[in-house]
């Protein structure tokens, strides 16, 4: 056949592959060869979806609820979503503000889509979660990611906001809890740095996809604080329905009607079988079974940290939410992808480096997921000890 | 809370609604309050999912397939699909040029992004499928939307895309069968535009979402003609999967890795269960149910065109494909959409307005689609012919 080459756009020259994935990809390669590999990597919970939300997917699927929906949602999802704020954070949203969407990835392109022009800026954490970036940049924004550190809880606060503000600066996009730090943002910092958004006439565009779970505070929600935030949000995380692709976004209401025609255009519908099981999910049996498994992260996370420190990691800010450990090596590396590297082929532990995050610093840390049991986490330690007696500490 | 109104990003005011949702909407009040509604405005099948495919999404459900899969899809149902195109089209497709996504949506917009810059120009069909334009916009391309009626059998040609092509010209971007008009393209044209493309060194872009449901000739796929066409398809149509949304295409080798990296940062994943389910889409178990829906839409068209242009509707090329009639109302209206709406007020009967895919000549176009029983058709004709009785004939 032919074998020309037409060019690629340019946006693709800015858009990183998950570097894990090769990793991961070799993690797979060692269990094919017999290897017991600990997954510290995934950001994907080990519990499985709960069992009504299975229930309601089979039902789904039984009854024929598998064509198209409106494209912003069932209209009982929207309002099962309205009235879940309602019930956690005593917050009243109107239904029609919320906007059921493939995954929190299809919110992100939602928000961003709606609210930035080409060459206009969106401020970000560095470290963040890389597609934010990537989703800034394929809207032909301009993503301009902030060095952050242990000083500012590795967030964005109103001062850094406002510091950055400039002419073109449209945005700022924040997740509390966040990925990869899990540190969150309080109702205090949410107001200053909205504070500073609203004087610019500005977004503020916050992840919340780790809502429910946080370990040192009650859950929130920064509608409480304004409803000019576009909330993202999501059924993977908290609600263990990871490959069901469903998500959802809380806006504006002067922006409800714009996202109706971007989503009936880029999506014409969210999976459906997902949204009947989403509604299970939200139901209040499920609170139970989601708190427990939210104290098992309590449980997995105060292992973990002070095992990570003992080993010689630095973690200077106990991460007060989702499931994540950020850590600084540079005691024990210099180049933390090469770090993963060998400690998955010497030990067959997979952690994921600090470049799937950003530039600042990424090369002294890595991150660990505390998405298996403490028995796994244990055993991961105890190789990662065994790795460490065996190659020269730094400094 | 607070009432400010920071502005939409300028690419809002280029994304229209789809139009029929208004219309959809007030034949929902109509059915509501009692009315029996003969609905030929939705561009999705009556038909049920298959019961085999019903069967492999619920097994994976049961059985926990529902967390994140690779980002292109499983590997099992890139082959299947590969090895769809060896069964049906006698085509040898390399599994790693298949990539699965979120629906046919997903695809388009992971064709459009990797390859069309700001500004660049895509050429489309007017009338066409509206996301089109709006996917083209999306990524800051310019659509270019070219005037077809029935002398080109509503499609581009080897010499209407030389003649268009520019200076900032990158991509043309086609469907066949196409929506709304259900014209295919053959061999030879494909053939003919790619010359012209390759001349150009840009990309075609071909929707083949309805390729199984062609009823004038034998199914066939532009992968025949070149690997260099980038060819979007679904399992929403031939397959029946509207609302599990998945789709795939078919990329050049050279792009492949551009893909994979698009759709790790935009989507993370396509649906699980759908992957699943979709793979018993594929199996040759499905071929004689497939292949005798086909025959029910032939049934359908070949009822409703003559009946059609018995009531003064002027179709002058017979769709050959897909589940729609674009049909003339110049000789009953000089405004398909005020007819669109009168009708369903006067006889509760359903079309989509010719707005909805363009501007050429939209006003004197409508768009039936067979996706309901020919005894339900049959009813729509009868209203139809009871309300032209009733309106004065233009001309």
């Amino acid at each position: 056949m032919t074998s020309r080459t037409p060019p690629l756009a340019r946006r693709m020259s800015d858009i990183a592959p998950f570097h894990v994935m090769a990793l991961l990809a070799r993690a797979h390669e060692l269990e094919a060869a017999g290897r017991d590999v600990v997954h510290m990597e995934i950001g994907e919970p080990d519990f499985a979806s709960p069992e009504p939300v299975v229930e309601a997917g089979l039902r789904a699927i039984s009854s024929g609820r598998t064509r198209y929906t409106a494209a912003v949602g069932i209209p009982e999802l929207r309002e099962a979503i309205a009235a879940h704020y309602d019930r956690h954070f005593g917050v009243a949203v109107d239904p029609g503000r919320v906007v059921v969407t493939p995954g929190a990835s299809g919110a992100l392109l939602l928000a961003l889509a709606a609210t930035v022009n080409p060459g206009e800026e969106v401020l970000l954490t560095d470290p963040g979660y890389p597609c934010n970036r990537h989703f800034v940049r394929f809207v032909e924004g301009s993503p301009v990611s902030l060095p952050v550190d242990a000083a500012s809880h590795y967030q964005l606060n109103a001062q850094s906001v406002a510091d950055r503000w400039g002419e073109r600066t449209r945005a700022v996009m924040l997740a509390s809890p966040s990925n990869p730090t899990g540190t969150t943002l309080g109702a205090g910092e949410i107001a200053g740095i909205l504070d500073t958004v609203r004087r610019h006439d500005g977004y503020l565009i916050l992840d919340e996809i780790y809502q429910g779970l946080v370990y040192d505070a009650a859950p929130s929600s920064a509608l409480s604080i304004g409803d000019d935030v576009i909330v993202i949000n999501s059924f993977s995380k908290y609600f263990y329905m990871t490959g069901w692709r469903l998500g959802w976004l809380v806006v504006p209401p002067h922006l409800s009607e714009a996202m109706e025609r971007l989503a009936q255009n880029l999506f014409l519908s969210p999976p459906a079988p997902s949204q009947y099981a989403a509604l299970a999910a939200l139901d209040p049996d499920c609170d139970a079974l989601l708190a427990a498994r939210r104290d098992a992260f309590v449980e997995r996370r105060d292992f973990l940290i002070p095992a990570l420190r003992e080993l010689g990691f630095k973690i200077p800010v106990t991460p007060g939410g989702a499931f994540y450990v950020y850590a600084d090596c540079s005691g024990l590396t210099g180049d933390s992808f090469a770090f993963a590297l060998d400690l998955l082929e010497k030990q067959a532990v997979a952690i994921t480096p600090g470049v799937d995050f950003g530039v600042h610093r990424a090369e002294h840390h890595v991150r660990f997921a505390y998405t298996t049991t403490v028995e796994r986490l244990a055993l991961g330690v105890e190789r990662i000890g065994a790795y460490l007696g065996t190659v020269p500490r730094r400094g």
